[in-house]
């Protein structure tokens, strides 16, 4: 991956449809005293996941869909550590046939502005070892509410 | 952040002037049996701060260089698991005054190619809670044989 | 460490005067589905640790006390999975001169017994790098709330 | 679980048949610049399905086989921190019907004696969400060379 060129700027609540509360843990910080930058993606996962499970596009179970991770990125523009809770919002900034991509934001508790922004590229791959798949209708219909303008 | 628009291709390990090798764990396959995408930011990380340890630029003892990540992506072109060996190639692909991008190249023991691409931007902040601080000569030097041609 | 000999039971909620709340994340699910049995501990020592600062006996900023772990363990005796929020049960069962061993127990939101049962040996060792040292009385008068009698 | 009474001994490398070596990572060091205790119980699990798969009694494609940990523990004797390579040794320290512990010593690179010592108690339940099973006598067979004498 390259990095893209353009300046990043740190986003409002209001740019994201969709919230997910975590606890941070005494592991997530690292040796300098605040959470590790791999520990962003853990929660940026969880929280597309539990979005994909609570609109049961995602049976654990049943394993109905899967989704692979085909690219992901974030940048940093200020410190999180536990033992602050945190949020991460959750939009969608492009639906394609099928892959979905994810616009997230991970603001420290009652912060206005984010303190990280991330995507996740998912692709939808209908079963273990399989290869990307067309989303059907009903997946792009619950994913529709978390569509937002693209930056 | 938002994603390159440029397909994202795999490298051959000639792209790549050091490798640190790495055993994966268990806990590093997630619920599909494969290598979860966080994880290998974690082995990104490793990678990096063995090399600036190695080259005496980091001290953890001493601390007298302190990095923070601005910036990170990872593509994703083939599956990774517990419990092969990895090797992560490093290069650097821009030396900036106060920042250095790392391109960043996973390779399962023995493959030809990059099963995962990523870049990491660390910032020199000098000290923990300082700013971005002008690398010294030193630095610089040790630095210079991982440079790379941009691609 | 060696096994105990005692057949390990489950324990009521009534059993911990305090509890520390965490959402799971994807990763915590191993290749099986479930909570991998490390992740536990991450719950445990995150639950101690806020319990510490919230209790203003631990302090990341100043490092006015520092407790390093000596012993630790679990048994396992239901599944807990992601996306399940839990609940860590935290009490103290022994309260020495130096160490404290905390009786910690697991549970998965609304369960009225503990998924899992573990205890964790912190040794207070002054600062980074020292050895043990006495616990003063302010640092025991917050800890005898916790204090529950040994089963 | 309850701590077990007697003072727990390091031991030498001649108590264990098996090593398996990992490299550390950066996140395994927590705020305190030294391995987390949590991340001694992914080496352990690491070591120990190592094992099992090297030795075809466990089959991650096949899946022929799943143990899950009833309990698990582990007594730190010294530091150990990345960048540090560490070697995990592991023995069996009483084969049962449907039962396995396991005794595991961590050794940092070159050390005598372990940094720390651990068990695991696997439990054999064939697939998984089934009870405790009785194991075929090959696998047992290939258990036994790791059998050592209790402590």
């Amino acid at each position: 991956m390259t990095q893209s060129q353009t300046k990043p700027q740190a986003k409002p609540r209001s740019a994201y449809p969709l919230f997910v509360t975590f606890a941070t843990r005494w592991r997530d910080n690292d040796q300098y005293g605040h959470m590790n930058n791999a520990v962003y993606y853990e929660l940026f996962d969880s929280a597309i996941n539990k979005f994909l499970m609570d609109a049961q596009i995602l049976d654990m179970a049943g394993g109905s869909g899967v989704f692979l991770v085909a690219s992901s990125g974030c940048d940093y523009f200020a410190e999180v550590a536990y033992p602050s809770d945190v949020e991460v919002g959750v939009a969608i900034s492009r639906l394609g046939r099928s892959a979905i991509t994810y616009d997230l934001g991970l603001f420290v508790a009652d912060a206005k502005m984010t303190a990280a922004r991330g995507f996740v590229v998912h692709v939808n791959v209908g079963h273990l070892g399989g290869s990307p798949t067309e989303m059907d209708e009903a997946t792009r219909a619950k994913c529709a509410p978390l569509l937002t303008a693209a930056d």
